[in-house]
């Protein structure tokens, strides 16, 4: 059970009471559910900005410079950061260490990074439950900065309000893009290192691809922003874009509609990962333990061991 | 119900009854079971490789120049390649196309390229059913092409029986695959373009990586070899050292081991994708969408809901 105390705390903005929660959220998902009852009605507040794109586009270098900006607004900024690290190095985040340099000491940033393996229960389901602390917590943004691949990935920048895809003008970096369906996702664009050469070719491609797209009923023109992140242009009209897009869903009724889709799409979720944690116990592992070289073997296919531990769980 | 048939021509390699029995394994699941089990005892003879790597690495050229290596020592050779290709492109598979002209119209060959959204059935099951296709159909080598990017690409890579992960020297290639989990499923690496560069360097850097692991208590000796796979240098020392790896498995007693390792994992996924399919009718998508709106304003939780649609489900 969770104790009053460290929700109290954590509704309070306790950074410590912050950084315990998650913790409970990444580690130990019965006390995470307990936690999240208790503070859900505090839940809904802040604007989530997921910001994705392939390694090495400049995501961090955005987040952090946006995160300034954000408080020169006195916005309260919390930051989930997905890091694709595997867990042999032992999940070294250097990112988060060279980031409290700059912009962790502020008492209005929060920042958590989460490894993508290695820990107990789905990757989206951890950053998302994070984001409800951080939102709970009072934090007016929160940043969700997650590389472009793969599904949790998508997911993740998916359970934004705004979603922002960044590229630099490499060489088939948009087409990459495409493919890994980063361009379904995108509500804008930032072209970043924008300065480099190719980068006039690259906005030229991108507009192609975009011309491509089915183009969405309630009109949202979706731009390309150039930036320079490492020296801070085009930060202010990312922010500005953000909040272009955050007022687009307002007038169009948006947000809330938006919201109860990636909602019913969690909630399954949830629904999937407790009968996952029930279904697999001692008696099951042992049943499957079992069957295993008989499959082997070839005398019994995957698909009649699959039925009966079907069978066994439903009686 | 699958035709006996259908059956009787793919077990005697019939080029159309296989395309057939991957369709259906992609896109009907309940047939797809039927056919499976009907099967099963013919599955098990194929060895299984696994090529993966980032985007333009040399994946599916290497996939090609090793098919033509396998074809001369008139082995037949079944590849599934899996494109991270969005919907919206019409999942365009114009690499199959100049793949085709290649080394397609051998009978000794057969190609399938699945798209990584869009389908019925998570990725890796179809990918790893269509496999069981293509090893009862008689092929002796199947080979799995997948960018290594994701939790079900790792997962095909992964129920291989080698897995090869293509590299190419740009700076930081090896720390992103590091990241990605790729230096832990690969058994050997292929710095490819290894005429480029920077290759020295970057051969360098892996050995430190792959120094950095724990070792292995069999002492499998992972290597790096380089190529130049469009000029179709380090081909055969590609091919030789699968098949030391093959060995090594074999004298180790290691084949049948990690093959029940994996079926376990597929077991779980087919109990777990069932489940799904009982969980989400009518009744409880129709229960989820009227309680959507109560916890966007905050009057019930999610994990309310959940327990809610999960204590139905159990009755």
């Amino acid at each position: 059970m969770i104790k009053h105390e460290l929700v109290e705390k954590l509704l309070s903005s306790n950074h410590r009471a912050v950084a315990r929660s998650i913790s409970i959220v990444e580690s130990d998902p019965a006390q995470a559910t307990d936690l999240l009852k208790k503070i859900f009605q505090k839940v809904g507040n802040a604007y989530r900005i997921g910001i994705t794109g392939p390694p090495g586009a400049g995501k961090s270098t955005i987040t952090n410079q946006l995160t300034k900006h954000f408080r020169k607004q006195n916005k309260k900024v919390g930051i989930v950061a997905v890091d694709p690290t595997s867990p042999f190095t032992g999940g070294a985040l250097l990112g988060d260490r060279v980031r409290m340099n700059e912009i962790g000491m502020d008492e209005g940033v929060f920042i958590r990074s989460m490894a993508t393996r290695g820990s107990l229960g789905g990757l989206s389901k951890r950053a998302i439950d994070a984001a409800d602390v951080l939102d709970a917590a009072g934090f007016d943004l929160i940043i969700f900065e997650t590389v472009g691949v793969g599904q949790s990935e998508l997911d993740i920048a998916e359970a934004a309000d705004t979603t922002v895809v960044v590229l630099v003008p490499e060489s088939g970096d948009a087409v990459q893009a495409m493919k890994a369906g980063l361009m379904e996702i995108a509500d804008f664009i930032v072209m970043n290192k924008s300065d480099r050469p190719g980068s006039k070719q690259a906005i030229t491609s991108l507009q192609t691809i975009l011309m491509m797209r089915d183009h969405d009923e309630k009109s949202w023109m979706m731009n390309i922003i150039g930036s320079i992140a490492s020296e801070n242009e085009g930060i202010e009209d990312i922010a500005k874009e953000i909040e272009r897009h955050q007022r687009f869903l307002t007038e169009n009724n948006l947000i809330i509609k938006n919201r109860e889709r990636r909602l019913r799409k969690r909630i399954k979720d949830i629904v999937e990962n407790k009968i996952k944690e029930e279904l697999w116990n001692d008696e099951s592992e042992n049943y499957l333990t079992s069957s295993l070289e008989k499959v082997v073997l070839g005398n019994l296919s995957p698909y009649h061991i699959a039925e009966e531990i079907i069978s066994n769980f439903k009686n």
